[in-house]
């Protein structure tokens, strides 16, 4: 783990007794959930709030930011707590807002295709709603995340090569901002020039602009027909370079994951998935039931190209839901390789054309250094993960997947990639966005942090430094 | 027209003299050519700079943007010149910025489908240049504006709904900001979540946040099978519904125009095109030979149920052409139908269910003003222009066009629409952003604007009062 020196912000007891008044028994400051609440997904050791405060309504959060503001106590908002980058982790105590019961659905407008939601409502939670609609919301990372922590990192998922990231489906956002005002963005037209696009300011913020209370997403119809299907190729290598030529003649494939061999013994010891330990494609189709038999003659031509075995089909809706689950626990498989592990989890972007070089390198770097780390990907957008598998008490192992790490980075760097396609800067990236963007970018950022928060409150300590 | 009150701010010797020593003959201080960047497509009178620098490389827009925050002066970039809002009048004097003469093609990456220009590229020099290599930028307004330009105002266009704004297709930007930094704002991967997507920011800004010197877009393939056809509808309604039908329904359509009879005139009379004088849908089918086919069968089935008549067919590419081109002149053919005229411009966009309802009653109002007013629109997206041709020298009738464009704005605004799909806010829409967004929303915009810019210098006075 990496070790924090939390520095614990204690709170001014007219803080705790508002904060109790406003929430009764939803104001918590019980150690255990303290805990709970300043840890992730990431290797960060806790940092914990001195106190949780879960909000039901948009008056409440509005209530907990100015009193927040007026003590000036550090405010952390929360979800689902999924972040693989530190992002929730208390890094000067203060108070944890977690949105979870702020889980409503707002309105559906099915004949516009959007959706307006309170920031609490999970993806799946979401999916479920829209289920009679003929309608679905197609952003998915691994975890079933929260649409307002999905906005806050940014998210993509196993879909974004069709159907785009957070930041081409958010259509605007009600925020709380750090000086307590209620912001709407914009309207609930497809798209607008009305000033500074607000919307996609905070789209990434990661929670250092404000609080989501409520935002607006687009919708897509459920596709004519869908299939799914597994391709075995003989290497990394080959199955890579299928990918690329895959989205450089165009086929708009609706899912193409990379997923290498050691994922697959995860995958076969988690799910039962019985696949060969090698290298696999695991692609969906969406269109025409014409247009899917276009787009599976063209992939199954190019795949066979490069020695990918024949197609297995996941033909029922049953079969691809399990099919898609299981690649969505591939990271949770992954840990039970190595029981008690700890993950460290790179997340570099690179254009299409240089991705196979990438990741052959960086397969390369992780042989050398015998750390077991599967590869996983959303291939058809540039981007993949190695999740290095480590002794979380072990100072070696740390420091040998960091190094890989940074390595990987200063790679993708020099193929006009970036560090992170979608879990965000948080803790953990500080220094790569530096070196990925240089100071002036950066110095840009802070500005605007600088105006919008001048007494760096709102989860403060991400991003950069204030 | 719209007086102005330019107080044609002088600019010091010191300016002057410094500017023509970096520049040369590049810098211009006549009237006549003052007076051209003074003006644009909008009906405000002119407010000319005090003089035009013509900048040939992003060390020159250094020099110069330095050069102007040291002695406080106004600087206005400026592309093509074809803003429909007074976006590059100077409003305080100062030095305009042309960025026409920065034209050069950095670079494409065909094998990414990603192309890097500097600012003055136009979106015609652009294609021309990608003809051999089987890819396309789709956006494309009525002018052939600047690459440069169409980043200030978030621009789009009739292939958005199809492949978005450039919100969607600029993957990053080189600004020169108000502080005379360079500021570089994403790397060239498909996706990222590294920091505040400054892309976005910069993109719809309309020049009052820096000056663009080099913007990276995303191209997408010349689909395999393209086809194009207008078909003649009884009523403005039916076409409007047959369009809301299309989109519903989850058509890919890759362009879907509403020409109405005022408009279908026009283009009879400037391009020759022998159209009956009805409203029209223009229609474009992007996709695989079968892929094209499914969507023409099922267009023509949905027009045929709203009273659509047979589709007349632009089959080679040089009819294509012929029709988009027509398409595109709209603008300037209807200026033809009362010699001497100018346009007030209107820009709504509503969510599609409310679409009909929105074109309906704007056809009303318009009859019952008398104005002589074509409506053309990209109405697969909800947005939709009507073009007042009135005398600009009559107050009357520009108080009319006036007040029918804010009763239009009102009905947008009531239907979750915005007072601006494409063309910006500029100097003629401040009030109705405002009413659009309420006073937070624009309190944000100007705490960012004061904290890149406090003297105001950058394209000042639009958008926002600073």
């Amino acid at each position: 783990m990496i070790p924090s020196s939390s520095p614990a912000f204690p709170l001014p007891p007219a803080v705790l007794d508002a904060l109790r008044q406003l929430l009764g028994d939803r104001l918590v400051t019980s150690a255990a959930v303290c805990d709970q609440h300043g840890r992730d997904e990431s290797i960060f050791a806790a940092m914990p709030p001195a106190a949780v405060a879960f909000a039901r309504c948009t008056d409440e959060v509005l209530a907990i930011v100015r009193l927040c503001r007026e003590h000036r106590v550090p405010l952390v908002p929360y979800g689902a707590g999924s972040s693989l980058e530190g992002h929730t982790l208390a890094t000067q105590g203060g108070v944890t807002l977690n949105l979870q019961q702020m889980d409503r659905l707002v309105a559906v407008h099915d004949e516009d295709q959007t959706a307006t939601v309170q920031p609490g409502v999970t993806r799946k939670a979401l999916n479920a709603a829209l289920r009679d609609k003929g309608l679905f919301f197609p952003i998915d990372p691994g975890a079933d995340a929260t649409i307002g922590g999905m906005c806050a990192t940014r998210a993509s998922g196993t879909n974004a090569v069709r159907y785009g990231t957070m930041r081409e489906n958010v259509l605007n956002l009600t925020v709380v901002t750090p000086d307590g005002q209620l912001v709407k963005t914009a309207r609930r037209a497809r798209k607008s020039a009305a000033g500074y696009d607000l919307t996609r300011l905070f789209v990434g913020s990661e929670g250092t602009l404000g609080v989501v209370v409520e935002a607006t997403v687009k919708l897509h119809p459920l596709p004519e027909s869908i299939s799914a299907a597994v391709c075995a190729f003989p290497s990394i290598d080959t199955a890579v370079q299928a990918v690329v030529q895959i989205i450089q003649v165009g086929v708009p494939i609706a899912r193409c994951e990379f997923v290498d061999s050691v994922a697959i013994r995860a995958l076969n010891g988690h799910s039962n998935t019985g696949l060969p330990e090698q290298s696999h494609l695991f692609f969906e189709f969406h269109g025409s039931e014409t247009g899917v038999r276009e787009q599976v003659a063209l992939v199954q031509d190019i795949a066979g190209e490069f020695g990918g075995e024949r197609f297995q089909w996941a033909d029922t809706p049953e079969e691809r839901t399990r099919l898609w689950e299981a690649r969505h626990n591939v990271y949770f498989a992954a840990l039970l390789l190595r029981p008690g592990c700890r993950s460290v989890v790179t997340d570099v972007c690179v254009p299409i054309s240089r991705l196979a070089d990438c990741v052959n390198q960086t397969a390369d770097d992780l042989r050398q250094s015998g750390l077991l780390a599967p590869i996983v990907g959303h291939v058809g957008d540039g981007n993949f993960h190695v999740q290095m598998l480590i002794d979380g008490g072990c100072a070696d192992e740390l420091e040998a997947a960091e190094a890989l790490n940074a390595r990987l980075v200063t790679r993708a760097l020099g193929m006009d990639g970036t560090c992170t396609g979608e879990h965000g800067i948080g803790l953990h990236k500080q220094a790569f966005l530096l070196e990925e963007l240089g100071e002036a970018p950066v110095a840009l950022m802070r500005q605007i942090k600088h105006a919008m928060d001048p007494h760096n409150l709102m989860n403060p300590g991400k991003i950069f430094a204030f």
